[in-house]
């Protein structure tokens, strides 16, 4: 069984890494061949193309930016799907609207293909330990293909159906989440400053208080130290809280939080901060001073 | 040095409690002539009123429900804060706008009264257990007629400032992310449902993910398990947030999140779910199934 990765940004890279380190170096693709390069030079298959790395796969990792690229990737210029061996397994990891990956399970399965929906999180340190989360769901021909590749790059394989579906809804829900509470730490941290407490007393409290999150205590470290060099920026969650609010707004189905916090997100960015850190979404508060980044 | 404790609510009670086995047996008052006896019987000395209760204590512990109960224990009917011996402290637990305790600590300085500024977090089992956490700011000289009191109240006693004021301003933010999160669990989880994904998949998930928050574990596990037996309830925090909103348009400050999510808690409460558990701010969500209490 040969693996291949798609994709070697910061998540695709770590889960590269991990495979090679488990003694299964992967062939693999990206649109920057010195990336391609960097990588191959400690193990692993450097391909030329996308499609030449899906010819001589049998389960293709797929770790794109998001649908249209998985599009593009599979059905347009990256010719993927028409490489494939029959039989053979395509996980996507990218985060997409939920239909859209139940879909690409039936026009694979018409190309005589497998299919994996297996959304992933944790960010590019845990994908560099092998210990991302991945929220997955397809058919057990499908597992059964990809699933000891899986195990070497994630802390948790959660299995959630036996059809796509399921594991891209509970990462838009996830990310739902992530989103409002890093919005929400920046409003609460706002209201802080500008009532006069110190920032660091605030967060002090609140992390051991019923009102943290994992965002406040990751995100509003960041705010203290004054430090807004991206690990996730600002505009991936105007991407994510985008696509939340469409799989939402395709079943008529209100989402006030998520509505208010993607405003929030794409002030953020109008505001020329698109590119630093998702904890700048604080710069749309006026009228408060903010730790100054350290020496 | 006698300590006495009013309101012997689920809070309250805890606390008294806490002291009573700590050695401390408070002094106790409370509108409910048969909760102050229900105490008394293990130990602790009941009082007819709050201004009896006043004369007998060097330290007064008020844990009422909001600023207009204060108010009128200390200025109106109770006669609290004619009643205190010069140099006694009142501990005002409740949460309340800053302004408002910045205000009582003038005023009764002005009666000659030591104050301080301390909002409890942590419900009723911890109060029972002496495992709170106090929001504290005021005086040196407040602190020390009292400290000894709060150690064995509290977990954790936070000292934010040597002037009311901050202790009450985190209290706020706690209140903010707290109400805001357990809204967005609502949102979050009536998403994952409305998209037909199992709600123990969700939690299950969620909890493991970076869009986990205290409140959606807490909380979220309510809702699968069909109970809505309030131990906090939705009329709460319509009336915490409502404070939080208040304390932000008193400097015209933005709070784009809590007004969005205390109209959720107000829709819930108008349509007659206010004295149940706050989680049950996730039936305003319509076309779900949630699930059903558990025989």
């Amino acid at each position: 069984m040969t693996v291949g990765v798609i994709g070697l940004g910061a998540m695709g890279r770590g889960m590269a890494a991990s495979l090679r380190r488990g003694g299964e170096p992967p062939h693999v693709f990206d649109v920057r061949a010195d990336a391609v390069q960097d990588f191959a030079r400690e193990g692993g298959t450097p391909c030329m193309s996308a499609a030449d790395l899906a010819r001589a796969c049998d389960v293709v990792i797929s770790v794109v930016v998001n649908a249209a690229q998985t599009e593009d990737l599979l059905f347009g210029a990256g010719g993927v799907a028409k490489a494939m061996q029959r039989g053979a397994v395509f996980v996507m990891c990218s985060t997409v609207d939920p239909k859209f990956s139940i879909a690409l399970e039936s026009r694979l399965e018409a190309a005589g293909l497998l299919y994996l929906d297996a959304p992933i999180s944790g960010g590019a340190a845990k994908a560099a330990a092998g210990e991302i989360t991945m929220m997955t769901a397809g058919k057990p021909a499908a597992y059964a293909k990809c699933e000891a590749f899986l195990e070497k790059m994630a802390a948790k394989v959660y299995r959630l159906g036996d059809r796509a579906g399921p594991g891209s809804t509970v990462k838009i829900v996830n990310q739902l989440l992530a989103g409002v509470h890093i919005a929400a730490a920046a409003e609460a941290m706002a209201l802080g400053i500008r009532a006069g407490v110190r920032p660091e007393d605030v967060y002090e409290v609140i992390t051991h208080s019923a009102g943290n999150s994992w965002m406040f205590e990751n995100r509003m470290a960041h705010v203290l130290a004054g430090d807004y060099t991206p690990l996730s920026a600002v505009d991936i969650f105007v991407k994510d809280l985008g696509i939340v609010l469409d799989t939402a707004r395709a079943s008529k189905f209100p989402l006030p939080l998520a509505a208010t916090a993607h405003q929030m997100f794409m002030q953020a960015s109008s505001a020329g901060h698109g590119g630093e850190d998702d904890a700048a979404v604080i710069k749309v508060f006026p009228g408060i001073e903010l730790p100054k980044k350290r020496a």
